[in-house]
């Protein structure tokens, strides 16, 4: 799925229609879906990051305001994700000069959760000025600039956590040059129980554990149960979902930066979720569930084990969000 | 799925509805279904094996005759793979004493061809015997004994041939010490065209071929392909397969023991076929097609291609049986 420029100049933005302003929520995503690393993730209601994005008369690309991020990301249009990504695609577009917008971004979760936080902005961004412009692109055109986003972002253009952000659901993406996002179903009574601790986990650390050989017995061992997963979700078997969702390639490694983590995971699966591990690169830990109050009960036995070890830490409970992102009123 | 000898003692044979002779029919089938080393297979039309099995007064059981093996396998009702199994499970049955079995081997497809000629076998007689005592056993509960004449013809139980010739259809074996098999769907459109090259390549030395260890890069890409194959399978993308099943893992390594590999490789990918690679652990190799016409033409060209550099084959062109193991009349 590489940027097709020549495509992109085809399309024509019908000036008139272009909005006076946006507002865009884009979802929090569970990267690996505990077992499948670098391939699979999940979008989730809850967190997520917002974007408020307004034409204005001056043409070019500008940051108004960043709230949420404790100063840590750039104010410089450049510099910034979202708005060097929302650049791009007007540049693509041929209307870079034609335009001008500013941009408010508000962070609702903290950067370095394992939660795909620079993926929910970028995707919020793009979302939104593709929806400002009148939707000239689909979201399968969107999103090589939501990996590109990432690549500025984190230095690697995975489409793990942008690919389920963007397209909602679960999603698989696999290949290595050509992006390929497949798209797979949902069952409705899967929930996920997300704990944040307050720690602080590096992606760049988390990655750097990771061993560059695994046996192939393990690699076996590991990509049945991806396609037990897989099956799972097309049949809605949760016992099935339950028995595959397990990673012992990636959470060995990584498990030992996050504390209390197989406390966590032992209050977690005495605890009738289905699975626990890791999200993402974490710190954020996942239960899922099948429906919603194992997903709560879950969660605040964590919170509490983690209260009483002296750590602080979020707590989400969401379905799995099949939409994506969404257009929001504005409430001013 | 471990044997439970007790709950099959509870099982009431009906001896008065014992059947005299039964005669049935269990497929070959192609593990691995390319990508999925040790999880996939899938079974096909044909070729198979038969088993024709009839109730003797003198208790026991014993190999009446056996053809198309060559004189390669025993006749010893303890050493041969298909008697052991029908003893084991009469003895489980608690039965064994009391009933006498004789049978009849016939082999449609050479042994060491990597299309799961002894799970063929083993399977037919598993389910012979099923039949002929009434089905007491379901296919689940027939499944450990298929898996224990895996382990008696092969040294390992691996589930990956017999699952799919039991089961019928793709199967998916999950999972280490519990045997966790998923059917999956198989699309009507999906054909395989086996070609068996008459190249003598043992599992063992197929087996000793493989690395202990894999770059995790690759095991990625590979555990990506294999999910976009289920994903495919229940989605009927047949795209999406041609894309995903690769085997850049196995593949490597064991495609130097079949000879002009690579050349039926290329001869199929440009025929049309959605992929190629090796069945099981070879010599015999498979295009996997949508429709039959193509299967066709390409098995065909492989053949002329092996016949010009001297090497004869034999060749199959099947959709998937999602049947398994049948009972057929006697034409005698």
């Amino acid at each position: 799925m590489p940027i097709d420029q020549n495509k992109l100049k085809e399309k024509n933005i019908d000036f008139s229609k272009i909005l006076d302003k946006v507002r865009v929520f884009a979802p929090a995503t569970v990267a690996n879906m505990i077992c499948g690393f670098d391939i699979l993730g999940f979008a989730v209601d809850e967190p997520g990051d917002e974007v408020k994005m307004y034409r204005v008369a001056e043409p070019g690309v500008r940051i108004r305001s960043i709230q949420g991020d404790d100063g840590r990301l750039p104010m410089d249009a450049d510099r910034n994700t979202v708005s060097a990504c929302v650049k791009m695609l007007l540049d693509d577009l041929g209307i870079l000069q034609d335009i001008g917008v500013e941009i408010e971004l508000i962070k609702h979760m903290p950067i370095g959760s394992g939660l795909g936080s620079s993926s929910a902005s970028t995707v919020a961004g793009l979302f939104a000025i593709n929806t400002l412009l009148g939707n000239p692109l689909t979201k399968e055109e969107l999103m090589p600039y939501c990996v590109e986003g990432e690549r500025l972002a984190c230095g690697h253009g995975h489409a793990d956590n942008v690919a389920p952000a963007l397209m909602g659901g679960v999603t698989l993406v696999r290949g290595g040059e050509e992006l390929d996002i497949v798209k797979l179903p949902a069952p409705k009574e899967l929930y996920a129980g997300i704990v944040f601790p307050q720690v602080d986990v590096p992606t760049r650390d988390a990655r750097q554990l990771i061993k560059e050989k695994v046996l192939l017995k393990d690699a076996v061992t590991q990509w049945g149960n991806i396609a037990g997963v897989v099956a799972g979700l097309f049949t809605e078997d949760y016992e099935l979902l339950g028995r595959s969702m397990h990673d012992i390639i990636i959470e060995p490694s990584r498990a030992i930066l996050i504390p209390e983590f197989y406390a966590m995971k032992e209050i977690a699966l005495s605890s009738g979720a289905l699975s626990f591990g890791i999200s993402g690169s974490g710190p954020s830990v996942v239960a899922v569930t099948k429906g919603r109050e194992v997903a709560e009960s879950v969660t605040r036995k964590i919170q509490e084990h983690l209260s009483t070890n002296g750590i602080d830490s979020y707590r989400y409970v969401s379905a799995v969000n099949v939409e994506g992102p969404k257009v929001l009123p504005f409430n001013d």
